[in-house]
């Protein structure tokens, strides 16, 4: 009982998306998710601080590697660039599961405060991405257009990729989208 | 009692922003508001569903008339300055009280729901602006773009108004940063 278990967290995480499609993420308990997978509640706690952050947890790991990506870059790196370069952290970090997408983004959707607490986390990351950009040089008003645009960018992406009826690299649809808004803004 | 009084609406509003920053937006109640605006409790509900609408009235608004701009152009101005249009009137919109713009902006940042549900805001009247693009011809992803990007554009330049030293025009603010994505996306 509580043994450290191969795979726990993975099982834990795909027991909890299925079970808050099936039943709604309200009606879901965490002794449910625990049952589904295989362990005890405490071992549910071992991996995650309560049922929400099942589908949040990836969260801060996501604006440490976007940083660091940054951080990767040489001095000359325009704020496109940068932006170019985080967008496919991005997409290497979310990976090619998009039936773990598409399930973790209906379940987020279909509820209100999860749909807050997504906004809440992109917000987060742009001002972090703004912040690092201009500790980097890039000016004041630059870098926090940088950043938005990022965010704008994997939100249009992400949604395509997760919706779209055949499946596309997120990378390239991210890229994709990059250059559709290069397209967009110097159509005047 | 409970008469219609000239400009009531606006002395709760101004009542209301001063509370919230000298108490705090959770120490202040209803009854607080009224009484500093000279009114009855009854009369603030007559303007304003709760306390936190004496913040967020202006958004319906908001989105209405953005999305009036948008039916006044003809069909073939490019998303791109269909985005202009809209942050026009949005500077028109909020108008030149930067005061009362940097005091609620105070509140709103000091509170978290308060935060979410400006959050919310804005990604409602994004989703409705790619909407109304999608319904004037504008492709799918290109709309979603343009929506973001006016978000974006706004959300820098309010607060380049509302926090630097010097007075200038939102109109003005609004042109030149989305000018500034403008070149930030060509810089490649």
């Amino acid at each position: 009982m509580g043994r450290w278990k191969p795979g726990a967290r993975d099982r834990l995480r795909e027991a909890a998306l299925s079970l808050y499609l099936e039943r709604g993420f309200e009606q879901t308990m965490v002794a449910d998710v625990a049952e589904r997978a295989g362990v005890t509640a405490r071992t549910f706690f071992r991996y995650f601080a309560d049922k929400r952050e099942v589908l949040f947890d990836d969260s801060s790991v996501l604006e440490e590697k976007s940083l660091a990506a940054l951080d990767g870059l040489p001095a000359t790196t325009s704020a496109l660039d940068a932006v170019a370069a985080v967008l496919d952290t991005v997409a290497q970090m979310v990976g090619d599961d998009r039936e773990l997408a598409r399930k973790r983004q209906t379940v987020i959707m279909a509820n209100a405060d999860l749909r807050e607490r997504e906004l809440i986390k992109l917000t987060s990351l742009s001002a972090a991405l703004a912040d690092k950009l201009r500790q980097r040089g890039v000016g004041d008003i630059e870098a926090s257009l940088a950043a938005e645009t990022s965010v704008a960018v994997f939100r249009v992406a992400f949604s395509r990729w997760v919706t779209a009826p055949e499946n596309h690299d997120l990378r390239d649809l991210l890229r994709e989208t990059l250059d559709r808004l290069r397209t967009l803004t110097a159509d005047r």
